[in-house]
């Protein structure tokens, strides 16, 4: 992990990308080919054997590999060279059936699929926990009562459980989004030069077949999609999904947290300069990562016009925006997984601020039984009166009401003495809640 | 239509989101509320009638509407405050129901759930007649070698036909992928002030399934989704990866169409200063409309983080960006429709420009059989030597080969007859072309 | 201005865009290109008095052309043939020199220079009025305390007549970007064909000059920039810096609006729902309007790979994404001015918020003062230790240092005596407001 | 340089934010931060020393501090806490000193200034290299007449000494918007916990001039931009017009690179599977590189919504972000030098693709002569006539016209002698060539 980018990944995305972990990919990726190749009797099982000897992270030099791939704007030529100069050294005949038939993208591809499989099993981690953290708190605070909340002012109560089964039914179909589209993206690629596998006779999908056993990835039976990258960018509109509902429930977490609202405080979040500091910093990191998908999403999707059967330039732009994309959603799972498992609910606040407002997010309630009987405009009136009188005096809604004869002879005793209870005006709250729970 | 507008959007798209259509589908919506909610004895049936009456959108001036909706940053407030008043002149009671028990936000999202099935139902007409030609095209021209161009440059043969199958194959996902986004998106909105239905008291549920009913849309059972916005973020994410597809065709399209290349010509185009010019005006307008699409996709993805019940400013900024994004998508379903239907096909040329690389392209051919040989790199190394006599001599690599011995020896007779034969080197390119079609 | 736009426009900028203003402008350009190369007697003069009787909008099917401008991919084709076919009704020889050495795209864009230099002055009015009105804010509430905030929470004071300079100076210096970049963008077009001019046979460079001078623009010496949009691009990226930092004030205004913070409040805002709402309609709309801005300028910035001399879709992409950010920028312009024309700010509940931390925000304060005697770490827990204690006990942060033996002895007693004065801790607040002032 | 991310990144940038710089960087400022307060007198002369002494990245693991960033959300929570350490060792007074009065975002953001100022002095270097090879390309090919290509179809001849000046003008202009961008960007940041330097009592504002001049940057009088990020977000979208008007060029060069076209080639780019392929692997570089930066952009505008004094989310997403877009341009930038350093033009093909069209290209020219006197209509179904004719024969357009009696009436013969001659049809290419070279 590098500090500019490290509120953006976590340990096991930096590590996934990480330049130890990519080259090796790319050299299983040739190795395995070898290997598909020589179970077909296409090259000596002896050379796959050396090529697969030969195929070891640990002797190739990154940093090398990083500046040559600039030259021919891939990695996969000068990796291609190094290996073939290992399995030299191993067997030289051998050496002679390196990279057999594929073009530089079907190994790029291929890795870039290997890659994308171990990040997303590493954010499933994070989003199973999330999801069941959730659910949790959803559960415990079913009958917890608060503001809701609307452009940012008090609207009649919800439930602290509605709102947190709303969070969590957000992040699980996106999660399933995410889900779908890996195992449509993460596929082998093997096309050769022009995608038609030519150099392999007629023995080219046999092949394919063999290496996506070998890779244990989806065969992706209707051949290259070396210039057809909707897919990739499915996957990674997915992500930005996930991440901006994550980011929904980091907004929504630090805005609770405000001084003045005070209903929940995540754990940790100091600062250098002042003692009594809490911050958001899990929503903070949050936000930060899910601010940074919109942007690469749109370069996936602006990217998705490449010429003929390989692009100059829009191919060779995926890589680090895949790597960003995934490493960015994994961060904001991350830190809303810590956010959510470590947050402390003030039910007593929540409370306290539904009454501040002295029942004034009940007028609604009136409302709807003033203008059957006295018209909608009448009632609107009447109630806004009510409101301006209840904030100047101090007293609540319902006492004003009792004084006010037009409404009090429409606003019968029961509801009269339920109107400030938020328990008696939450609707279908707790149905809402629980079909949302269900439904994921 | 307006003119700023005119290349991203077509006719029949213009017309659904032009003010007439939408004035009349919010006031469907209110209409179909107030049913709803007579059906189950909510309100009285004759306030359902009179609604209904009232709700026809010639009498509405839809310049007053636009400007007033911007006081209360929603056009639903002006909105109901005219129809009721043209309900009180039909029925004063009756205008004591009018947009009962609902927020601003349940008609607004569920009327555009309406515009998007509308465009969505507009948009599959061209997209199943794109993909019909495709495919026909696809198949006519099983048989048509071409250059496969990798980077731009030159590469081993293709069919024509594989190329369009490609074409169609991700068209048709990336249309799938609309059609699956869009059932779950077009769905209604019923949740009141705070998403719970308190206004309806237990009736909520009831009331939200009859008006699912009364608009034929998805009914949304897990309640609201005022801010949780995943599944439109999904749909225009969709529309971008379809129209990045398309504008993939578009690019291959004007590159073939290049004056120097003269494979293909889509009919039309004209210029204001040259009469000899024949543009590639549907491809331009493809990629004009596809070009509009990674930024409006980027906007709902940025838009997800919305606050708490109902956001302050993310959700007010959706509606144009939603009827931007699938009319520049149906502008380039639209154009790619028109210019596949009328693409004229060179295959003579297509054969011409293989021809003139004189054989370069099938090198790759040569140097699979030398390399298990000679070595790799010194089947390279002769292959780039016969390459440039080739090339000063301006005769044909096979030729060439014939004269060197070391490849002479390696390369057999019959491969030799056959070596500046692009059908004898085309690999699985009909196996794909095949594959591809029974894909989708 | 449509409703689906309605809150992402202005009623002057809407009238700006709208077709009538296009089709005038378009042919406003034709015009002026006839006169002036009348005035250089490159054509008769008798046909620009013709072109220039026949130049008038209304009689011009704005539905017609931009349908019939889908096929050409442009507005200026149709137009040409409508307009000459009008001047052909006046003078059949004048219509022979209707755009004459013209290309379309040299109508067209400078058309756009012309409706970019009239919507900056549309916007500078209101960019003037915020400016004032933030400036009389500023130093009305000069001595007004208020909390700080960071990452949402409590941080020591600032005055509201400092936040206000940094709200007017972030708009102002943006405000200067944008009137810079039009000055570069808005340029007249001439280029013909291939950008030489070639048409004109020398006088080209000429016929240029007297354009510029017909229509007051920007003379552009350095010829057509057909293909080079850099300063296009600049003006909209200039335009979603000035829409962020608006989006910026609106943020602020709609957060200290909250019921639970109360420190100001916007005019107007109602609710179809909630006799008690006061939303902040005029930020939702600043934001909304603000959301739009950098996906269309994501959308210049990749359409600047335009290529060789004029475009295949990335320059046909362009006007309508210039309308859209023009607009919407002027949008959340006028919102913000009405905004803060309106907003009233309580400067009593500022204050009380700031007290109610009961002085834990000045515990930096002490740190500062202990540090030095008694080390970081030992001053940070012993602070820690007092916020904890005054938080349990409700006692202000002052007196409980006043009973720590090792704090009393390091502060002094005139810093404890105005420990909980927010006036005695704002450093430089007033120097850095009048300096924000003084930069603009 | 990580491998993810080679191609879109230069030695000299992967350098400057790589981790032992970002670090070094950080604690730079530090101590500088350190001497400006000892200077004044704020702080202990010693401590100062002391801290200077300690402020060397080479003890510090980097890997540890970006794990334990993401714990605060900032690298300089953790930073802090090391130095006091490392100054701990040396003198522990100094260490109650270190960090005085500054908040993290101080140190971040004015590193984050340092390193700005780094990568725009590396990137000026290849900015100029390229404006000489551009410059010097378009006067040796002042002469070099080539088609001109609109819409990716044949127009009216230019020079390539014209094109070349129109690549240049465009890298200028944006290159100068870059400095200047940056040069009102890379400011210090001093503002402590709310922007009031209040820790410092009345001497913040001399601090924060002694820490400019300590570390050279721009002095930013106007006091703290903490959530005032206009300037930034003017830097990166100054470098996505760069990388877009980059961009242009790597799509002409790479058109002009087509087999078909064959009129330039950059050196190198190879295949690893065709020996025949010289790829336009530079300008896939430069396009895969500037394709980020749109995005990138657009998370910066996105970005200046920041809430009060300091933000929650949207600060903490810059950092990769700015490191990301200056090192995706300079990587451009450097492709893009070594492209037009090495570029290979053609100027006998280049005649030879103007010669192919028969002199279709100039039908304008012979419009231009004959609608005056035959009417626009008929001139231009006489042309297309011509034109068909020359098509189907093989003959020149001259030779059809000399055939044609109402066209041969009206173009006298010195015309008809030239009508094919490319150099006789320029128009003003070498005078807004020259004036484009001046306009610098």
């Amino acid at each position: 992990m590098r500090i500019v980018d490290a509120l953006a990944t976590t340990d096991a995305l930096s590590a996934i990308f990480d330049d130890a972990s990519t080259v090796q990919v790319l050299l299983d990726v040739e190795a395995a080919l070898a290997r598909a190749q020589a179970g077909l009797g296409v090259i000596p099982a002896s050379a796959a054997w050396a090529i697969t000897q030969a195929a070891r992270a640990d002797g190739f030099d990154a940093d090398v590999l990083a500046r040559e791939a600039r030259a021919s704007a891939t990695i996969v030529i000068p990796l291609v060279a190094a290996l073939t100069a290992r399995v030299e050294a191993i067997d030289p005949v051998a050496a002679r059936y390196v990279h057999w038939g594929a073009t530089s993208q079907d190994i790029a591809d291929t890795a870039m699929s290997l890659l994308i499989d171990r990040a997303c099993a590493a954010m499933g981690r994070d989003a199973a926990a999330l999801a069941a953290s959730l659910r949790d708190l959803s559960d415990r605070h079913a009958g917890t009562v608060m503001l809701g909340r609307t452009l940012l002012q008090p609207a009649p109560p919800i439930t602290f459980g509605l709102k947190a089964a709303g969070w969590l039914a957000g992040v699980s179909r996106s999660w399933s989004r995410v889900e779908l589209a890996r195992r449509d993206a993460a596929r082998i690629q093997l096309g050769g030069a022009s995608g038609t596998l030519a150099a392999l006779g007629d023995r080219g999908p046999e092949v394919a077949a063999a290496l996506a056993r070998e890779l244990a990835l989806t065969p992706g039976e209707d051949g290259p999609w070396h210039s057809s990258r909707d897919r990739l960018a499915a996957l990674i509109a997915a992500c930005a999904i996930l991440a901006g509902m994550l980011g929904k429930i980091a907004r929504d977490v630090s805005l609770l947290m405000q001084f003045e609202v005070g209903e929940a405080r995540e754990a940790g979040g100091g600062s250098s300069a002042m003692p009594h500091k809490q911050n958001p910093s899990g929503c903070a990191r949050t936000l930060a990562a899910a601010a940074r998908l919109p942007g690469l999403a749109a370069t996936m999707l602006a990217g998705l016009v490449q010429e003929h059967e390989r692009a100059a330039g829009a191919w060779q732009a995926e890589c680090p925006v895949i790597a960003d994309a995934l490493q960015a959603t994994g961060a904001a799972l991350e830190a809303m997984r810590g956010v959510i498992a470590g947050l402390a609910v003030d039910p007593a606040r929540m409370r306290a601020n539904v009454d501040a407002t002295r029942g004034a997010i009940f007028a609604e309630r009136v409302v709807m039984l003033a203008a059957p009987v006295l018209g909608r405009s009448v009632a609107h009136r009447l109630l806004k009166d009510a409101l301006g009188r209840s904030q100047a005096s101090g007293r609540s809604l319902a006492e004003i009401v009792r004084d006010i004869p037009e409404l009090a002879a429409v606003v019968n005793d029961e509801v009269l003495r339920s109107l400030d209870d938020p328990h008696a005006y939450l609707g279908a709250a707790e149905t809402f809640r629980q079909r949302l729970l269900a439904s994921i």
